[in-house]
């Protein structure tokens, strides 16, 4: 499934318009680039609709969410849904705020997403509609971690909240789970230390942007093709970090030098990932 | 001092809540999870209030102050008073500008700060009340240097200071000074490349917030590791950068891994530090 | 040329004002820097006239541009042509939207530009005066390339576009033409790479601010050596990005650690510079 994924990626070089936070944006460029894709990121009310029109793909993003802008992501995504582009959202923080939990809720019925990706604390946000209380910020909080023993009731979790948003959902973290519904794959690709820099999470869902602007067609092996190569990206840096004596920051860069250089031969070797 | 500091970091992990400019904020995020701390970015005035509750401490620094940002620094500011959580203020650029300058001393007067970090000419704006029109924007004045010849009249300034806004300052340069009005740290680490890349300034004061959210108890101590732990990593990368011909990007990646390879051993072999 | 206005850049160590987007703007704070500049970033209209007032030139950069901060680039902009400083502008993604197109003609209706700088398809939509219809988002359109077929022609749609708008227009790419009218440099430094990440462009403009804000008196080549340097530091660090095996992140750290080593030296070697 990846070679086609990918070669689709390098042919249409798909255009990503991104309303996302002033934190990890810079990386979140980076990465759509080095995976193949454009960037663009633009969140004027008066320019949305132009820019998402000239794309392929909407990512939304409420990592430093700005009451002033929850209506330009509406209007791009009334605009991408009526263009039939596929939206992913990112709803990071989600339970830490009843802003970022209100506007989640309002995103959620007023359009259509094509992938939910969060870690398991956001995505629990979304299932249970209302603040959990027990947020830590942008992190998962350490009761919700995804483990062998609760992997069957957790794929349940998400196959539902799947069909109760018509949208893939995408849960990150020591084990991913990406799943239609219907079909859903476990992905233990990754590393630890990934949860030690800024921005894994929001890389990942740009990145999804690309892979689904230019897989239309086939959004949840494209968005578990992403996850599996962020995964994958983040193990063969952690290797370098080690080999150079490097720590975070390094770490961080070579995520991006991998995504630079993915191909089909990294993904035969080293993908961990099954249907369940 | 900075064994016990390092551990209640390790252990306490520190939710250190950032409003802050849109240039740095980025190495700040990671230079606090490289230090054993979890960032959340939120300046929205709708969220501050929740943001601030679930985190330890409150960094605010006005690097790309925005007028309408100004409100939500006051209503986290007096919520994180309330809860007595550390708020620590970076006024980067006072000086420079009217909107700058006031809206220090407007904060000034509706918190209570625990620690105000800035160089020599912000510290000495804040001290004189008013503009001292020999700005050089971010940077500190050439004429403000802090030299032996001129420190123990540098110190005597820092606890007056200290002593009038109740408030640990510390001021970072090539010499450091830290006091709290009646004991003062005096610090030689670091390096003078630091002022060749964007937001020593920035990230040192977000990790004084990931210091103090874990030390509240001993803010002076917390302030004066954290200071000092940047100039240690500043002193390595720079090591590090010399050895292999790198500059000033590979010297700003390098601060952020020594800081997260930071441990007691690193204190003992290099901390150039004194009380006064 | 390039030895005096490198010195000069050393010598008065300019400030450089920037209102710009906040994808890329840490790197353009750095390689200002890098470049023996000091960057201040500020766009709220209550303290751009004080900043610019501070400064040697100004950069105006659209790429995340804001409604709100239309004004204030106005602003700061007439006081910087009424204290004579140079203002270069980057029209990122004007073509791609309405309110860019717009905003950058009523920008050159409003402010007199030292320098205009973009890709082919940027600078088209300015001389064509309308949407092009075409619009790659921040990207050149693959029809607009330069080449050396039409080397001439773009020279002369180039020199005229100079003639009408009273400024130095730098259109880069695979061939970068510079030319205020009478004068064009045609400069062939740079590499192919440079297109997969995000910000040369604008890093590129902002370095042109460091450049001319020291060489107020010669704009036209302090905007050549600019362009000449990014391209040299692009060869430079494909070089090492190819000995040490990394990718895209790696190659924009070592675009930025370059220019912190650029000297004279490395102009004479390199340097694939014409008049033509």
């Amino acid at each position: 499934m990846f070679k086609e994924i990918l070669q689709n990626i390098k042919i249409k070089a798909p255009l990503v318009h991104n309303i996302t936070n002033y934190v990890t944006v810079n990386d979140c460029a980076n990465i759509i680039l080095a995976c193949g894709g454009s960037p663009i990121m633009a969140d004027d009310i008066l320019e949305v609709e132009d820019i998402t029109s000239i794309c392929n793909s909407l990512v939304i993003n409420i990592g430093t969410l700005n009451n002033k802008t929850i209506e330009s992501m509406i209007k791009a995504g009334i605009k991408s849904n009526e263009l039939k582009h596929p939206i992913i959202f990112d709803p990071v923080g989600a339970g830490a705020s009843k802003l970022r939990t209100n506007t989640t809720f309002k995103l959620l019925k007023e359009l259509n997403f094509s992938v939910i990706r969060g870690n398991i604390s956001e995505i629990k946000t979304i299932s249970e509609g209302s603040l959990s209380g027990k947020s830590r910020g942008v992190d998962a909080n350490v009761h919700d971690v995804i483990t062998d023993g609760n992997l069957n009731e957790t794929i349940m979790f998400v196959k539902e909240l799947s069909q109760k948003t018509n949208a893939v959902i995408a849960i990150t973290g020591a084990i991913d789970i990406v799943s239609n519904g219907n079909k859903s794959y476990v992905i233990r690709n990754g590393h630890s230390l990934m949860s030690k820099i800024s921005g894994t999470g929001c890389m990942l869902s740009s990145i999804i942007g690309a892979f689904c602007g230019a897989n239309n067609d086939n959004i949840l092996d494209a968005t578990a093709a992403a996850v599996c190569s962020m995964g994958l990206c983040g193990e063969l840096a952690f290797e370098k970090v080690q080999q150079n004596n490097g720590g975070t920051a390094t770490f961080k860069m070579h995520i991006i030098d991998y995504m630079s250089k993915l191909d089909e031969n990294i993904f035969k070797e080293g993908a961990k990932i099954e249907i369940r």
